[in-house]
């Protein structure tokens, strides 16, 4: 098995809801670094999983749609705890809808997974792994 | 699949019976960078794997049992080389009776699996992984 | 000349004024990585530059009295952007307040000068040096 | 399931052919910095998974095979697109030949699958897996 | 003193003339992760060293002139080794004669020294400080 | 000014004398992520500060006479507690001794200063920084 992973970063603001969090119930915010893994069990004929260029400026578009913004205030998320965890599975699913719009081209179409891993920090990081 | 995981760290001292380690068999010791991934299929009602201020304690209790020790005089390795590998499963195991022991919460004993990354140095690490 | 790094990190939400900072004008946040570097031409008795454990501390109290806010509502920052390189600033002015109010002990007195580094991502960081 | 990875790196030169790859299509170079893994059920009487010397002797060899060489030269990638994807699965596989042929000792005839991650920048990675 | 720092990559080819650098006279090649820094004794209005958009954009100008080329084979370089110490020199020296043409607005003439750190690997690095 | 910086590391066991110290009174270990910068006004005529293969030889030299032992065993440091500081300094002046020494060639000679820090997790290291 193959990946490829390519590495990105958002900033965001946002507070979550839930005894359980803390001090972190108060708006605050993070960077999150965006580790991007594209797996696939085979290579195309050029050698790779898939274009690098095309992939890096998916994720990009991917995680504009996050970024500089306040997620308590989109309509995306309403009623949604925006938790590391549940960015590293929307961030994944994005990435999937577009791989399977063709917007990483015909290999794009071939990924077997992806895994996207957010980092909130020096000391903690999630990740959600999904089939394609 | 989702994963968390959280960076601690333990300063220990030891020594490795068996030729093979050479120079390492003489009393040492050693930093361990140690990386705890707790994974799960689902997340709980507040949108994670487990509750990280709790993870974070848990593994900063497990580490302290180890840390600032000379794991040659420790009754609990006793006949038992404290490689970096058999460390890391150690970390790992004590995680996980802790987990069912309900102190990560009720979500603690939903996991699916764990792994412990022991990093020694900048160019060598060992990882363990277990289910719970 | 000695030194001593300590890293810790914070986790903020605000806005900047000014049409050179694009998007960033939007209310969003940051996880800032803090490396506090403590200097001295000469070590105590002891052989250390400061006590790592209560610089430790006392580097937790200041970013503690940023973290899991939105520096737009803190009377603090009332009409200053809080920029990475202001905040490196008021981290290290903090840390030399309390250095010179024996926070960090006898040593902390000693000291020659500060350096705060804030990591707001893995591609861009600022620093903030200063005498003591 | 326990893994050990040891790191190490090479430098070479290198040209790429089909238009996905944009500039790189003109001769140039990378530093890849390798991270090759070795897992294992079980540990051997020593406690390890593999003698982690032999493993970076071994690993040394493999990359130096490739190191300071422009590979557009080299009989061994002739018509072979020498992309990071594929050079991982290069490096993994002599590595699987080497452990096979007793390089790494008893214990690397017993393990039970090898992973090799090239690290071209910050930025970006890939990563090849098999079983041994 | 403040200073802001950017990060950015370059892959190249070259050999190095001089028995000094052993295989390294053969043509191999280097991703540089470049670390471009921005000192300033006082920050602007806005609060800033420089704009970090604007700096990003004129560090991404300098290294593309070097980037997937045999620098072996460029008129700027003929007769000069491109070092790593070499190349840092370069970098830091396009970009200060940039910062002074305006390119980085008004406040990148109020530079008062530039860095460049030139990353060839995880384990070796080179750096270049100047005046402005 | 110019500096080049190689990386290296360290394992070794010792304990701490003085109450500030804490559990780092009882034996312990660390492992030291050494890195250690040489710095000159201006490049040689190979248009490099030092032979790096030499420099790394002599770190490698440097380190071996610390690594694998129990610090609180060897006459060297009788007497002298080994904090990350003090031992910044021990291989700082070690390196200083062997390039004027000769053992970093002729160009050792004309460094102007040397920088070494240790990395002793994550989260805290130490510098020394003297001329030559």
């Amino acid at each position: 098995m193959y990946s490829v992973t390519i590495r990105d970063h958002v900033m965001i603001a946002h507070s979550l809801r839930g005894e359980v969090f803390g001090p972190a119930q108060r708006l605050h915010g993070a960077t999150y670094v965006v580790d991007a893994t594209f797996r696939r069990a085979t290579l195309d004929d050029d050698g790779i999983v898939v274009d690098i260029g095309r992939a890096a400026e998916v994720l990009r578009g991917v995680v504009a749609q996050l970024g500089y913004r306040n997620l308590d205030d989109e309509a995306a998320f309403a009623g949604i705890n925006t938790t590391t965890e549940v960015l590293a599975r929307v961030v994944a699913d994005r990435l999937a809808d577009r791989a399977r719009a063709g917007e990483l081209g015909a290999g794009g179409r071939e990924l077997d997974g992806l895994a996207v891993t957010l980092r909130e920090s020096h000391v903690a990081w999630a990740t959600y792994e999904r089939p394609l």
